[in-house]
């Protein structure tokens, strides 16, 4: 099994809008019109490749902090034997089980964080791990090399001057929304590569990166964000990176119209399960 | 001040559908076109007492056991003074503080529940205190009057034969949804009466007691369930019983439409308001 | 002519929710998959009589009184030589103009007033002519028989307790909602069929009669009323008394869902094409 | 396997809304909130008895004549060995396949068809086969025992006064929506007990037989329905009847709400299974 | 009659989602706000050319063959005396008949074809003529002039390789929605003014070519595509050709919002008509 | 105070869809979101100037002219003392009564005029007082600068060439739409402000000035407008020009879509009072 896709079914740790944890089925259902052959990259990602469905990780709703175990412990296991995991959320608190996984592995790692959000925050309501908070922690925890982290897509206010400055520190860039209104995306591309450079790279899409009218079906939107078109062609510009996991989250179908997100999303996947198959085709033929 | 009207926006206690966080905003907005005179019990219960709203109380969504203690709190402190605590949810979590802060003035309650789920099951993912469990806790903790104890509207599948028996352990009788079909309204009123006798009654209204025809809002619908009218009329049957405090909880916007659940919720308010005003003028005419 | 259906898409005489301006192509939309026969009245509704689509008549959004002028011109016009008007609001504000053409031709008459609200309050704003002011007007202006009014459906909070008193005075009897909850339809009909008597009868039916699972579409919905079946019921008992005339209004489509709220709409106009054919059945075969 | 629930998302014997196609997978997601133990009947479904899931017949949504083969055959096969088959539709039209493979292993059968419109009409842009037509077809081809045919809930306009005296000819009595307005649920279930006697029954249920209210979510509605509660009470009136197999239709996810119409069809099936199990246990006991 | 705007109420051809057959009166009623001047054209479409909708072409749901005979006479009968054909669907299967009815007048033409998808894969469940075919049937029969067609918007995977090298070999080139992203529309404008050249041109316009942000009622969505402000832009740009006839097809109501996609659909057909004027008054002044 | 937030919830001079009137609700509930702290324009609007939110203003929605009047009033009322006023409508008929206000204080003033119409129509049924219209009486009664006056975002069919004509005459130049299309958005700013110039500056943003996909929740949605990152960052180009009052009107939140519309009047909202802060801090700072 070369990438396996798994779901999160968790949205205990957001601060606005839950729902979330019904984002994986919702993903799942959106993606019914996919076809095998992905052109733009010339691959067949399920030829290619092995993927496999493996269900969803069932957690506790209840405890934040016992849902995280769970979800470390399902996500090594499933990437034991060198199988790469495509996560669908569930919220964004995941991203640090993940990356837990991740790291443990592969060693700190570059992540590319498309978001609205620079979830770097520290604590809310003396909570340490919420959807608000998985980059710092996971900062924290070494498990980022913080040369290499960029975020994507942030836009909006922010708590204060500090948030940005904090972030830096932490080991962040910022690619913000406004930078794709008067530059092209293979700019915004070839900053993002490098920036992400050689080694190891996590991608973690939270869906609000989109535009609300691209992406209304989350919990926290923000005005003024990407295309669904801006994303894919993005995503499609991690071709040639070590991409090692990647999630996507922050689906919460209670807010979506005519699977508007969920497909958004779909796509999302299918641009990254076509990014890790050429990747994969890279290697075999090298 | 007689009545406060108090919101309590969280929902980390549900199993299901999320977003009762938002029942109290929404309940509120929907409440817009109640008038002050209510005919059928010929009070004005604005003008009969007087019930100020509150606002909401914060509650940390990340723990449930802080959450359960800023409610309690929270409730004591508006309560004080012989205050009535008309509380709008928020899951049914918030059911067991409530009572705790009641009970602690009043001794063991009756509890009339209105729900189409019994709530007296133990536990959820290890979790002793979630929407499915607060009135296992409060029997539990005496917080209870085991003889006065009924649920109404009661309907759908269990887990098992044991979850009736074992809830009429904990003190409660039944009034199934179903004795609504071939009975008269009147009649159900006089088996509800009979019960709740002559001390003190707590109010639990769960808003999917409804059928999902009358309440697509909420986090756990299930077919089979009362009508508006039904139930509007049952609580109307309450003047003149020693009602001590009230809930009305689960109503989950993302799933509302055109304010059907939230309209229903806030007639159901404006009963239990006028319910009480009854009584303060019975017992002031005395 | 028999019947002309004609559309009035007027809304600004509403207090709360706009959006009945649309009523009329909504309903005409909802009533496609109405059929030619009606089995319980064994009658074929367009074919035992002549009825047209009459169309709209286009009124100034921004001017009442200009508006009632020329709504009760244009039923005048359509309603000599004798055809019967079924107008599909728009507004109950229409119900004003509507019933100075049917006085005018019939003198005073009945009005049957199908509604959640008695539309008998004075001003609001300090206007005198709006969607709860109707029936105030009609009988100040003596369009009304003062012995054979009668409201149906009424429920919900007053102002004051002299609102009802007010409307009886101004000639009304009230059916409420609760009325039908703990009797047949057979009865009510028979209250009805008994205040209405043998003179002519105007029949009114704010589409919020029903109760808002059935109707979601309108502007001022109030829990704990009618199902469509009840509706639908006592409509039939109509046949034998002398309508000249009816109208169905306040159906905004913004709100409705899944066309829920026209098609209850359009078979109540359906049930009322059926009377009118059996009424001039009955008449023809004397 | 005692049961086997089959899905089949075909819908191009609609002729109006379509959509139904999707029915299956939304039934399924609606069906998540269903608990073992069914209280009323005191049974637990699927500890006493086998029931699978035997997942969707892939039909062609191009040919009708093709389509009806397919389930035919698939019925058939699952059929085989005494399983018997929940379907979900789907639209109406695969009714008259499943009675062919009922009947062919059954003989003719007593058919309870609960629906708000009699669908025995002939044919519709000349197509014989089509969501209006299976009990007719059945009927024709002596499918259908004529002596113990009952529609349930019929009510809205029909074609002529000849629908329903060929529709008697064909084999059926009616139940019809209004019986339920003024009786009890218990005489309903008495005249349908009486109706299909002592042989095999199959029962159908187009999901339309509901209030629009109560399943908008479907591509016929007609106001003036049974409420859910009228039709899971009226469900659990068949134990002891010999049911042989079953299916549920016309739910159309893209007119839905909140899941309301799919909850509705959950129960519904729930309520099935729960009678089957009776019967199963009676049959074992004896 | 210069232009005839004829529905084609037909949805029979899909493979997904349905809904389409009510795509010609929801478009008709997302076009009540167009006004009657064009100011980037200048020119006054209903003015400056005879219009006139032609209802809807009644076609058989049940049988695509028969329906596909309906439309092309249809089409060719209005089409008589040159009046050239903007079609409002419907499934993209009527665009079959439709060119062969223009191809009957005009001989083979360009097509400019709109679309997230290429339309000309070869069967579907054995099925030849379905919305995913046209205009691979239309090439196959000679109608298209192979070195002038040209889809615009195609995103999204495919079935394989072989899908773009065989769509070549029928005679389309592919300006990609990945086009717009890098690009200005200016250009886009100009590769397609090239490939169309100077013979008839044929518009067809399934409206997923627009992105589902801007078009969610649709049956089969794609993320990634047209902004509605980069397709009028692009239709604009047809001035000047010998545009012969349009379809505007694929738009399903009851996966839209707020007429979102039909205001969309009916903008497309406003600059249509309006090229259209602009031709005529050329050919006129000339 | 430097900047009172007010909301006018009037939507009485619509010609389309209205609903106007719940905009203030509705967008003060969209902007739970906000944080303190914008970090493009590196300040905290909040901290860096005296905001608060002044309520509703009471308007008889019965009668343009005394609605007017008290807007106007109200207006006046609340900007003494050098207050500014960002008010939230209602519709676009506001814009008058504002501007007679902020015209007493500052004499003519410029527009810059958000919206995908010209609103300088002259009368509809009459009624020179509507939403199409406030442009054209305020430079009639010379409340306006007519050298500095700008609509942006105007797109779709007039009713004839002469309203471009007048609208010039009016006083008003115009960036279409299309502007944004092959254009940056710096650019469209630096044409922005140089007809704005140096004296004082009025806001008026129509909600519709988005695009349906960004803003489905509003009265006459266009296609082909501006994106929501498009606005705001031209919103942002304000800066240093001296802005003395502003207005986001039309947004109609029974047409809006999981507070999409809401959203985006919320953070227009925000960028203008961003932009005021920052104005008064090059104030303070000289």
């Amino acid at each position: 099994m070369d990438v396996a896709v798994v779901g999160v079914p968790f949205d205990s740790g957001v601060s606005y809008r839950p729902g979330a944890r019904f984002g994986p089925a919702h993903v799942r259902a959106s993606s019914k019109l996919l076809r095998p052959y992905h052109p733009a990259l010339d691959i067949s990602p399920f030829a290619a490749q092995q993927v496999a469905d493996a269900g969803d990780i069932a957690v506790n709703p209840f405890g934040i902090a016992d849902a995280m175990k769970t979800v470390e412990l399902a996500a090594r296991d499933l990437a034991s034997g060198g199988t790469k995991l495509l996560t669908i959320g569930g919220d964004h608190t995941i991203a640090l089980p993940l990356l837990r996984a991740v790291a443990a592995e592969h060693g700190p790692v570059a992540v590319v964080h498309f978001d609205a959000h620079l979830d770097t925050w520290d604590t809310y309501f003396g909570e340490p791990i919420t959807h608000g908070t998985p980059f710092r922690r996971a900062s924290e925890e070494g498990l980022l090399d913080p040369e290499r982290c960029l975020h994507v897509g942030i836009r909006g206010p922010l708590y204060s001057r500090e948030d940005l400055r904090e972030d830096g520190v932490l080991g962040f860039q910022v690619i913000h929304a406004d930078d794709y209104q008067d530059a092209t995306v293979a700019s915004v591309v070839e900053r993002m590569r490098h920036r992400l450079g050689d080694g190891p790279v996590y991608v973690s899409i939270d869906i609000d990166v989109l535009d609300p009218a691209h992406a209304p079906g989350t919990g926290t939107p923000e005005a003024g964000g990407l295309t669904s078109r801006e994303l894919l062609h993005t995503l499609r510009g991690l071709v040639g990176l070590d991409v090692v996991g990647a999630d996507i989250v922050e689906v919460a179908p209670a807010y979506d119209h005519a699977e508007l997100t969920g497909i958004a999303a779909a796509h999302a996947g299918y641009e990254l399960l076509s990014v890790l198959a050429r990747n994969k085709e890279a290697t075999t033929d090298n």
